[in-house]
């Protein structure tokens, strides 16, 4: 489980708003539910294996299997089922929920990560399919990612089934086949395996099918540069009927899947949702705080405090407060010092904290109502007026 | 367990954001951590009793007793001890979980709730309780509730204890005591009830000690008009050691204690931290949102989106995609309607899902690149060239 001090929470802070912000551009709207769910609305999904394996599953007092919820997809499908006759479909939503899966489950060790969650319900065309990629391309520009940094792999399941189909598996046969797929690009001897599971080698496509064709063409045209055909992505679960995606970091360091998504459009008819149409995917904030680290663009920590008020006597704490209180009514963060400590402490509070600006408040400032606001970084200092302090800070900030 | 539809998620962001927004501008910054916590944390604070009766603690897979936090509290001794050496004390800190508690065991319903913890801590001196309550009050006031609308009292619980004292009561009897003064206001018998309890009448101060009294005026200096010396406040806990403080909603309506906190310079003690006074409160989402309905003071819902693109016909669908994508990059927040639907309709969709901004495209709006711009909540159009399309958005949402 993970803690956040407040330099960890200013990143963490950073990370949801940054994928808030790009989601949002595209019109897609928030929606939360209860990190608790009956055990049931997961093992509808995925069997009874999934979710006493994987899960954080137990009893609660009222005798009922409760599991803290390892994504958000039941809670959703819970959702709009709920009230799909009073929602306007389609649907674009979005949510930023904590989720929990033992990773390990040897070492018996639970798993928090946040995930950026987003979904189209109610479109059939390849248009939503577009959207979403076109979607997981800006949500990593918004980050500062280029497109060098980043590969997006797609491929289409529909014409991937219609291929297995005529090699005549059985369900299992074709379940192994799902998932030897999935690790095509991480081994050597795949052909090899799919003769040890199967008896047989399968010709895949090697070249993309129309759909998957007009797909990437699109999003070419929407200066979308890193996407490629790749006939090895299946994405792990059963679920996915269409276009399947996935994102890879291209640093020889990082290299490996960063998240993926794909249309799956029978996935609500298990939560007894009819005819709705579904495209999505699902963005952990751990992989992606990996990626920044590794192609350096994660942020340097600026407090959400922009001044601190050193005090030079303890007499004027209260003036220091007044004055404050004039500065937060500015929109100005303003801490104050409340120890009867000498200044040169107070300074190395204001610094080991990081707060940027300065202001010492004496005697002499009280009676002059003049200010000198010092730049913490630079070391510049401004001697100001009360009216003018918001500005200079303001100023500064821009300036940096 | 609570849901959030994006209009219930929009209240939600309201709330917590505005308390964000109030408790920054104090110099306040934000932890967090992990939701799931080991059992003996809860234990060492309140004993087993209330573990085990009133939160949601089970065991894992690692055979260890884990509790869903009930409070913030030991969460945050546990983050301010495991670090104190490092950190530059004071600190000024606030965290905004989700925290759980069966509030009516014998329905076995778990109750989670959003709670503003805010917390001081190093400060022995008066000022933190003056800032910690003009931070409440400036809470208050960012929700826009004016002095009128809610009342904050205040006692001392170190001279309430030196009264206790001089009467030589039991610790159960000093306990009943202030559980009973807890329900002072609320109970007619309450000078009988303390008879059947200890067998005598306590004499407690009618007015406020020299503490309080400054507290009070120096309150009133900075503008706060609605706070009261109320010799019957201790707050619910055992560890608040002096100024203790409660805020009430005046409206008869909704006439109840909202939030509350004080000084409790020795429950970090308890979790391993020596000498670190602190002034804290927590302030819960639900009873907030209460008072808000009550005062009238919910905003209407407004969606992050600001502007539908409606298609005259599937072909434009590429062309709307293109024109969103150039408005993002402004800021504007695009949904582009995907559906072959009929015009009508997917105007509905938009009115349905309150989104403020229309624009029709059609194959005459490509071809002359003029554009109308309709705003649905007045009706009012403008037909502006694309350049223009988020000035007009920007200027609506500031008239509004």
């Amino acid at each position: 489980m993970r803690d956040f001090y407040p330099e960890d929470m200013f990143i963490q802070n950073y990370i949801l708003e940054t994928m808030r912000s790009a989601v949002e551009s595209f019109g897609f709207v928030e929606y939360s539910s209860s990190i608790l769910e009956p055990a049931e609305l997961y093992e509808a999904k995925s069997g009874d294996e999934i979710v006493s394996e994987q899960t954080y599953t137990f009893t609660d007092r009222g005798n009922r299997r409760v599991t803290l919820r390892p994504e958000m997809t039941p809670s959703v499908a819970r959702l709009v089922a709920a009230r799909k006759r009073d929602l306007a479909l389609p649907l674009r939503w979005y949510s930023l929920p904590n989720v929990f899966r033992y990773e390990r489950p040897q070492r018996g060790r639970l798993r928090e990560h946040w995930q950026l969650n987003c979904d189209i319900f109610g479109v059939q065309s390849i248009e939503a399919d577009i959207e979403i990629i076109s979607l997981t391309s800006a949500i990593m520009r918004e980050f500062g990612a280029q497109d060098v940094d980043f590969e997006i792999h797609i491929n289409n399941r529909q014409t991937l089934a219609e291929t297995l189909r005529t090699y005549n598996l059985t369900d299992d046969q074709t379940k192994a086949i799902y998932k030897l797929l999935d690790k095509k690009n991480k081994i050597d001897n795949f052909d090899e395996e799919m003769q040890k599971l199967i008896g047989k080698k399968i010709e895949f496509n090697e070249k993309p099918d129309a759909t998957t064709v007009t797909v990437l063409e699109r999003l070419k045209e929407y200066g979308i540069s890193n996407v490629h055909f790749d006939p090895a992505i299946v994405r792990g679960f059963d679920y996915y009927t269409g276009i399947v995606f996935e994102v890879f970091d291209s640093s020889p360091e990082n290299n490996r899947s960063l998240f993926g998504g794909g249309r799956y459009d029978n996935l609500l008819k298990i939560f007894g949702i009819e005819d709705t149409p579904a495209v999505g995917f699902g963005m952990g904030d751990v992989t992606l705080h990996d990626f920044l680290k590794t192609h350096a663009l994660i942020p340097e920590y600026i407090p959400s405090t922009d001044l601190y008020i050193a005090t030079q006597n303890s007499g004027v704490v209260e003036d220091a407060q007044a004055l404050a209180k004039i500065l937060r009514a500015e929109g100005i963060n303003v801490a104050v010092n409340l120890l009867d400590k000498k200044l040169g402490d107070q300074i190395k509070t204001a610094v080991k904290q990081s707060i940027p600006f300065l202001l010492i408040l004496g005697d002499d400032e009280i009676k002059s109502k003049n200010y000198i606001v010092k730049n913490l970084s630079t070391g510049k200092e401004f001697t100001v007026g009360q009216k003018n302090i918001a500005e200079i800070i303001w100023s500064n900030i821009e300036e940096e």
